[in-house]
């Protein structure tokens, strides 16, 4: 197939590698040397001096005031959304186009979710298509917002800044302040990605990281809350680490807590690569501009980049296929993967997986559209000779 | 106060150390080599070769067919619980004198937890108090127990054998047979415990253990979930990893599942570790002997030792002031704390804790009675000079 060759050849030119992943993390800075300290000195566990500086780096990097760590990304979200109040039985907003943990972590909450449509503009939630659909089924009252179909409270909307590319957040928040609905950013992918000069996560009470094996920042398994409201990050730190009440010795919870603790060993780790994430933007931005220049002679496909007014981190790099190439999608993921070149689609949308098909869904035009059309291409900064 | 000293003094007689933890990891052995080939070949996160071979270690360790590993006991028995049926609004049986996880993790699948008295053979759950009580409350209708004072079904009983000493297994399962209801043990404390020649969590379809940094073996943090049953070890794999579906790229999940992964990270200091817990054993056994003979000449106080049948991993070290005592436990936690050897009570119990105060509970006499007279001494193996 003429265009999944032309596709896979010029996916080689750029990685020059005959067996190439999608997103390997690269640990060749400091990591075992803060490991072997945690190993030396017996602190590997829940609590050590690697999980207080790596919240006090990921806040300082971020921006926001506070960061809790715990064990990743879903159980992070879960936790952030019982901190603006989401209970059981309420519907939370959240892309369609999105990984499967940003719904399970609604879920867990024992909420339901409830999907929105993409703009082309950012990959994730169209603040434009969701007025439209709330103007419609949406009313206010006594300060919250109620789904009039489904009697339920719409208790929060979780934008998810897909492969680093944020979503329009102050469009977001003005709609958010009109429907009495909290915000939580699902900043799993967006480490190291801004609007303007603010870091992703801080337009929200609080927001979620996320830095599984495959992220820009990785712990081996792990994730973050980020939060500017002082009181939300003492409760995050208290819900995650089971809800104990500090005493001298006594056992002593006061709610239904969690065990959601970053060892020390995974924060020692994070600690080495969060040295070096200048590094590793840089390596993707100039990734970037390679795949940009390797597919400029090809009209069946565009590389995604950044809006104006935003800096993505690039964590994956995106092709769009055009429009009337959607069905072939399959035959060129087919053709890169067999060629060793590792190509992913996008997630299958939300709301067709069968422990979602029942779930209440504004139309989806735009994210059915991109599902059918995202194919992502080997994003390890690595790839890019002078990455740290 | 004179009986505080005296024990402090004994405490010391043993340790040696003029400032000693209840617990610390050992992690001497192969524990760098293993992570820092982890960090050398990259393969840190949520697959990797550390964590296959800790779950066959740990299943030939243990003599379950199969292992599954995951981010920690609390996620382990909310898996186990659910693989083994136990729905939103069900009661699930469990020791009052337990850690607040063995509560948090019921709580978490949505049921209810129902708290049942100890015995003093083992420190753990009574099955002939459980048995008398059932008699009272339950019936068994279409092969399935309910409560009769709550309208709802008891689904399981959890076991927790209590700082490694085993419940009385077989009394239990026959308990659970005649009343339809699963059980699924404990065992975060109890890896290195046996009845006779079998491994605890061996008594039931699946049990949890735990790798917590106090444990016998650490991971940092970390579970696992071990069964003789294939079909059930599968689905505990697939719950636990997001319930994705295998495809060559496709991201299609047929659950709600959980991101509950242990890194390979933490899986290759478990498997360190797991090598040397025959010497740890050892060093436990040596060092209740020691604290035996400190303590023979002070009959204020017992040493808790394993019972007949059974061979205990001795994770903790367990004094028992005498009944006529239990007031002066708090003196003696303060003088002994205060003289640089750490000694913990036992937990509080759950029905006392705000978030359990309204759950059902049998009269819990014994566990009140030792939840005064339990003391925890220093237990970590290194104090045994020939610990490896």
């Amino acid at each position: 197939m003429q265009l999944a060759d032309a596709i896979a050849a010029r996916i080689f030119e750029v990685t020059r590698t005959a067996r190439v992943s999608l997103h390997e993390p690269r640990l060749t800075g400091k990591e075992l040397t803060y490991v072997a300290d945690c190993i030396e000195s017996g602190w590997v566990s829940s609590v050590g001096s690697y999980v207080d500086r790596f919240e006090r780096e990921l806040a300082a990097y971020t921006g926001a005031a506070h960061a809790v760590v715990v064990s990743n990304g879903t159980s992070g979200l879960q936790i952030a959304l019982k901190l603006v109040g989401v209970e059981t039985g309420d519907e939370v907003l959240i892309p369609a186009l999105s990984f499967v943990a940003t719904a399970n972590a609604v879920s867990h909450c024992g909420a339901i979710p409830h999907f929105v449509d993409s703009e082309y503009a950012s990959l994730g939630l169209s603040a434009p298509a969701l007025d439209a659909y709330l103007a419609d089924i949406a009313e206010v009252r006594g300060g919250e917002c109620f789904n009039r179909r489904t009697g339920r409270r719409i208790a929060a909307v979780v934008p998810m800044h897909t492969f680093g590319h944020p979503v329009d957040m102050p469009a977001l928040q003005a709609l958010a302040e009109r429907y009495a609905i909290e915000i939580v950013e699902d900043a799993a992918e967006s480490l190291g990605s801004w609007i303007g000069d603010r870091h992703t996560g801080n337009f929200s009470r609080c927001a979620m990281l996320s830095f599984n094996g495959n992220k820009i920042v990785t712990t081996g398994g792990g994730g973050a809350i980020i939060t500017n409201d002082a009181a939300l990050a003492k409760r995050a730190k208290h819900l995650t680490t089971t809800a104990k009440v500090p005493h001298a010795w006594a056992f002593h919870h006061d709610e239904v807590g969690y065990n959601f603790r970053m060892p020390n060993l995974n924060a020692a780790l994070g600690c080495a690569q969060l040295e070096r994430i200048d590094g590793f933007l840089t390596a993707k931005r100039e990734l970037t501009l390679r795949y940009a220049s390797a597919f400029r002679d090809l009209p069946e496909v565009s590389l995604f980049v950044e809006r104006e007014g935003t800096r993505a981190n690039y964590w994956l790099q995106t092709l769009l296929l055009a429009p009337h190439l959607a069905d072939q999608r399959d035959a060129v993921l087919a053709a890169t993967n067999a060629a060793g070149q590792m190509t992913r689609p996008v997630w299958e949308l939300l709301p067709t997986l069968p422990m979602y098909r029942d779930c209440e869904a504004m139309p989806l035009p735009i994210a059915q559209d991109l599902a059918r059309r995202i194919i992502n291409l080997p994003s390890s900064p690595h790839l890019v000779e002078a990455a740290p």
